[in-house]
């Protein structure tokens, strides 16, 4: 039998988040090492050459950057199937999953998430009124516009659910952990979609594991997340004390 | 019969290159319209949502994201085939890809190419020396270094050529451009692949449609790249002026 896979990153960041689900979901065994990048320590940083989360090990096989990831486990681990069969609306998922990582990661994760949450918690920075004001106001609007123009009357972006819908979902559920209330007068189309996926089994039961680190300092996550019976690796790439730097995009 | 794909994006951008090289390699009809960034037009933006390039146009589809573009013309047009067949190699060869286009993206576009190329041709913009210094002294070397230890003794980084390799020589042929002169006492593997990978006719065909434009002003760039041979579009997503801003990641 062959160990299970490993997934190091934080049960916060969106990007570990979308391995995750689709670990779930395909129903493979993993194990989680709960590192954000600026706690990593050496191992970590020959595993990840820049710094990122989530990082996957398979046996041999050492992967970093989550849109990579997830496409080796669509590969690897076919059923259910996660990209949709017909090449055009694949190319557009794809697509969607892009916009999430990188437009929802400046604006979800470092305007919000990082402003009310990490920054805070972590580092003990008050957020940026201007910021945030212009994130409430201008960027996220713009891009839940976006998103909502691109779903369809009801239902997932691409008919079957796939990696858009879950790439969407995951960067969302970081906001809602800034605290932040979708309109769904103003966004109904991916309001319901997110109602949806937000149920679905794989993403309830992360969520717990989320909740139970949201306000607990790195080092003590660990044992948080043992007691909360996540499936916590034996393996640690930690380190003592955080290198100051992003916690980036992967 | 059905329209040429059109590609919207400058022929000195690394990732437009990347679409263009699996396009010619592929044997696929196409036409470019030379945009930049900064001088895409209203129709541009609504084409690219993040101010990106390349676009792809083909038939309706309407596509952004270098890795997303690429990918699909591998599922499109699968020959020949520029993705390894090895799941885990197809793997390790889009996460090189990444790396390409974000880390390299950063070192040899923004801290080499865009200081010495687009900083002074575009802006009137004199180079920061201590970010030149820091690129030729530590972050450039790192780069080069990471990718020699992925390459096996001779021959491409899997075996057959790939979009890694790919990915590679189009950004080192922006450094190329700096006039950043590769160390092959230093990097012999890493110069020999490019050696190859520059030879092969997609990049030659390519390259004199690159220093055509290379010290031309963008708004005279259409007319000789028409009078050098190249597929230019009829349509053009053109503006008068530029619009502050970056030269995108895509």
């Amino acid at each position: 039998m062959s160990d299970p896979v490993l997934i190091i990153g934080s049960y916060l960041s969106p990007y570990v988040r979308k391995a995750l689900v689709l670990l779930e979901m395909k129903g493979v065994d993993y194990r989680i090492d709960s590192v954000v990048p600026f706690y990593g320590n050496a191992e970590f940083e020959r595993l990840s050459p820049l710094r990122q989360v989530p990082v996957l090990v398979d046996g041999e096989l050492v992967l970093n950057d989550s849109s990579v990831i997830c496409q080796y486990l669509e590969d690897r681990y076919p059923q259910p199937a996660l990209y949709p069969t017909d090449i055009t609306q694949r190319a557009r998922a794809r697509w969607i999953e892009e916009f999430a990582d990188s437009r929802m990661g400046q604006v979800v994760i470092w305007q919000l998430f990082d402003q009310l949450v990490i920054g805070r918690g972590v580092w003990g920075r008050e957020p940026d009124a201007a910021v945030l004001e212009k994130t409430y106001q201008q960027d996220l609007p713009a891009v839940l516009d976006y998103l909502e123009a691109q779903l369809p009357a009801s239902g997932w972006l691409f008919g079957e659910l796939s990696i858009a819908d879950i790439s969407v979902a995951c960067f969302m559920r970081n906001a809602q952990f800034a605290r932040y209330q979708l309109d769904a007068q103003r966004w109904p189309k991916l309001a319901a979609m997110l109602e949806v996926a937000f149920a679905l089994p794989a993403f309830e039961k992360l969520h717990p594991f989320e909740r139970a680190i949201a306000r607990t300092p790195i080092l003590q996550q660990r044992e948080v997340l043992i007691a909360a019976g996540a499936p916590v690796s034996e393996v640690s790439h930690l380190r003592e004390q955080p290198v100051r730097g992003p916690m980036s995009r992967s």
